[in-house]
């Protein structure tokens, strides 16, 4: 049966429930050495936290029609594979899990979580006033599948949420790129969720930052290069605006950035994607798109290609 | 006027949008000297954040007829009152706020936002895959109005909930105290809102946090008594419990506490009511009942006295 096409995935037969009939799949996780003689690879699942290697081996796969991703951005993806290869996202998988951790950002900021733990490693119990997220104004900038799960957790917090996309959608609320020098003076809390792309790289400048209002808080969850970082410092250097990060520009930012130790600001390591929740969900993507691939039915979250 | 009752606040008739007109008012915030000549003080609505002297003035007002606490827990404030003096609790104001320190404190755990603000100090960059609070069990201990609020949170963050309190309430799928030890193991994060009172001083022991299943969270944002902090110590030094407090017993705890150092414990220090949410419900609040007070109309939250 050497003309099933041959499928590589980071998940096991019992991970998935089982794998269709008519493919031959091989398992890889991203861990040790790569399978070998990845020639007739038709359908490749990349490993979500692999390394450098598990891009390396696109190289090998000259017989490859689908390439599937488990990140919502594909941008260091797109270049590696040639034209004819369909390319699919993970956009959904990780709607819960990064809107978690974008609400986790905002209140750990609002509520000096960060302060906490420095009294804490100094034994120190100072309690003061802080901040809430209930009462505020959050605007979410990239309004797709994350900020909807944003939404819905913002709105069970009694916030107040603000949509904002590059078109606008007036049946969902969602206002259009053009209208955010309106909205960004009356945002207490802005989240940017946008990807990278020619249309979003420095979007958030001094220019847009200056609109804000003081002690606003800027969130980034989408891709570090939305905002002009240097920007960003100078406004909390100023004391001005406050700032959690997951995602940031450079990154990693190399160990003297100023943004490491600038103040009031909170930095984790692009860790929003990728939580318990995330794997439950993408082992059930998975499984659905070996079947609509061995059946040569459409395949779900195909990236569209210029 | 001087048959008018007298009242002391802690706001000014601007915060209220203006004082009833049956009343004299004074305005004292706990900070500076307190007012002098408080005999002739009919009802007294203590500073939120105030300090001692702000229950030593009680001493002085011999006339007095209610007190009014802004906080919900007033074990403190019940030796201090004659029997005949009506005392009023500041319940429900701190729901939203105290519901979303809860919420804060859980997120931080579960997506390991102390270890980031370290990493952070340290400008290290070092991701890794956390657990989530989607997809988890929360057994919420001392369902009342700060529960529900947590509840209606921790559903939009698609986390299951599990409602426990004193006495079972079949209609609000509540259940009642004594099904705890059933409940425990199925429990990944345990949420403590109990009450400092005889029923609840030291209910949640050793037997009881053994109950729970490896690496279960346990919060507690009601009162450090309800847990033996010896034995939460004792499960966090095994690395077998994960502990976010903003309670604890003894309160604070001394420089030298195990507390402070123990594995995988995040301590604030007894904010959780506290925050900018709380003052905007506080206002609304005492204006209602210094109406209520100047027409001789029933007061709200009125405490029990035996």
């Amino acid at each position: 049966m050497q003309d099933k096409p041959r499928v590589l995935v980071p998940f096991s037969a019992e991970d998935l429930g089982g794998f269709p009939a008519g493919l031959r799949v091989d398992t890889w996780d991203g861990t040790g050495d790569p399978p070998r003689d990845l020639a007739d690879v038709a359908m490749y699942v990349l490993p979500y936290a692999g390394g450098q290697n598990t891009t390396d081996v696109l190289a090998e796969m000259s017989g490859l029609r689908v390439a599937q991703s488990l990140t919502a951005g594909v941008e260091r993806l797109l270049p590696l594979l040639p034209p004819h290869v369909v390319l699919c996202n993970g956009r959904g998988l990780h709607d819960a899990s990064a809107a978690e951790h974008a609400l986790a950002l905002i209140l750990a900021a609002q509520r000096d979580l960060p302060r906490w733990v420095r009294d804490q490693d100094a034994h120190r119990w100072a309690p003061h006033f802080t901040r809430s997220l209930a009462g505020s104004r959050v605007l979410i900038l990239g309004y797709g599948s994350i900020g909807a799960a944003l939404d819905t957790r913002l709105r069970a917090c009694e916030a107040e949420v603000v949509r904002v996309a590059r078109a606008r959608r007036p049946a969902e609320h969602v206002h259009g790129i053009a209208e955010l020098p309106d909205l960004l003076p009356h945002a207490d809390i802005l989240v940017s969720i946008l990807p990278d792309t020619d249309h979003t790289r420095g979007l958030l400048g001094a220019k847009e930052l200056a609109l804000l209002p003081d002690e606003a808080l800027v969130v980034n969850i989408g891709r570090g290069t939305a905002v002009d970082t240097l920007a960003l410092v100078a406004e909390t250097a100023s004391g001005r605006l406050r700032v959690a990060l997951d995602v940031t520009d450079p990154e990693p930012p190399p160990a003297e950035h100023p943004l490491w130790s600038a103040a009031n600001v909170l930095i984790t390591p692009h860790v929003a994607g990728g939580s318990a929740t995330f794997y439950p969900r993408a082992r059930r993507f998975v499984a659905d798109q070996l079947r609509r691939f061995a059946e040569g039915r459409d395949l779900r979250n195909v990236v569209p290609r210029d």
